[in-house]
């Protein structure tokens, strides 16, 4: 049964290897938004491993300790902490402002695949804790976007998630309710994270493709 | 026995309609705050729903999260999600800004009573729990006061409750104390509870009908 | 066996008077630290005992929050907020602007003291706690320097820890693995303590003295 590892406080050791390469593709771009951020902001060494892994794992810790499930992800996979270490530290070594807009670009597919996966898989561990669908959903929703918030918090801007009327969080709000209709349909679990993952990231493309925007408030 | 179901986790059957009342115009009055200041800032949809949850809810959730206290009051009152989502569309909808000073006027006397109720419903909870009067207060103070402090901090502002030398958790710490007094000498639980909130929300309309501020900083 | 009371959540009734001294310093620098941002920022009362507590107690908190510890330290040592309270009313009468520049002179050295003990203390909490060494280094990190970080984002800046390219926290890093060196090696709980703690002041120290600066973003 495939489970979303990155979502998970349990190892899963049954993971294919494709699934670990996915979750590990999704981590690796919210990283590099947090990256993006810091270096943008001229952030010393530790501001930079801080603003990374906030973006990486800000959302499921924020979730957990909502939830109050333990031991949170990066604690139960501490290899993870190395890793952005050591990203850090290559970027502040390699990153040039010239490669800001490339690198933006260049993450928004693995950025739109981590929405999708940290929205199903969050969706998902808060039903199976019992909450509400509509609590279940704002789960997923905190699993996949609050990562991006905290990191603005600690960059003092207002989170962008809130105020660029692009879809972003609203994708993550359809694909939710997908896996609150998959488990009361009775759809295999592997299948609803999957589904509803797909989803959320088409929702995503077709929003960056066709460059939609949310209504606004409306004049005066 | 009277209890402030907006603070608590246990689904209080036993409300009188009266006590509903109160406590939804309360928390509306909370949420309301949030959703004028995202307004002002032109927020969109997400950050409108988030920043009025977090206004209505955030200073509960937060003292939950520091005692231990699960399931979370919109855990278990999972409908209020929904109110607040059709709360932040219509207004989205149907508010202008010239409804921002009317309303913000308008609010001012359900947003004390919100604060009778938050400081001394959270301070009984705090006791409860067996915490130190002190920590209780504080408490009582943190589910009053902090929804604002964490709305002022997602929009990127210093807290005006920290900076506009007006007293508000000024009299969320007497009316703190009130329930502590009222606890120690044997008073019923829910006369202790209306008792607090009325001394709290009348010293707040104090405050608000002769302008009080509170002393500043000497000069130099 | 000497243990950091400020760090524990256990009355630490062993502790010499030495000990409670050293402690109660690092605190009172933590709180001083906060008060200095708060009247920069003149603050209301509230504003600056709510700084002054964060910058004391808010890295440990958070940790204890991660570790899901309880009680807090600020709730098992209520009598530290009557202290806090008391030093903040104490700042608003007497407290001047050309008193800030002196004051932070000052609390540099008692800073570094707070920055060795709580580091020491919060690593070898997560280590007891049973974490991996590099999320326990982690927390000790986040109980030494989020106290300020919070306050940083309360005050609405970006937090000075993750921008000012000084060590800091560098040297927290340092000082954690020493902790998870000296429990490998089967050490004495109190030596392990006493160790990290002096080797994490006296790289601060350094750092001071020399006006180190930590290697930053290179042109373009």
């Amino acid at each position: 049964m495939p489970t979303a590892a990155a979502l998970s406080a349990v190892p899963a050791l049954s993971l294919s290897a494709a699934q670990t390469l996915i979750e590990a593709t999704a981590i690796l771009a919210f990283a590099a938004s947090g990256l993006l951020e810091a270096a943008r902001r001229r952030l010393d060494i530790i501001g930079v491993c801080t603003v990374v892994a906030l973006a990486a794992f800000g959302g499921g810790t924020l979730r957990d300790i909502l939830l109050d499930r333990r031991p949170l992800f990066w604690v139960a996979h501490a290899e993870w902490l190395w890793i952005l270490l050591g990203l850090s530290l290559l970027a502040m070594l390699f990153l040039r402002g010239r490669h800001f807009e490339p690198t933006e670009r260049a993450i928004q597919w693995p950025d739109a695949l981590g929405l999708g996966l940290f929205t199903a898989g969050g969706t998902q561990l808060a039903l199976d804790a019992g909450t509400p669908a509509i609590v279940a959903v704002v789960m997923g929703m905190i699993t996949a976007v609050f990562g991006g918030v905290l990191r603005d918090i600690v960059c003092n801007e207002i989170p962008s998630a809130f105020r660029d009327h692009r879809p972003y969080a609203v994708c993550a709000f359809v694909g939710g309710w997908c896996v609150v209709a998959g488990e009361r349909l009775g759809v295999a679990d592997w299948l609803v994270l999957a589904g509803a993952a797909a989803i959320t990231f088409a929702l995503r493309a077709l929003a960056l493709l066709l460059d939609l925007r949310l209504p606004t408030w409306r004049g005066d």
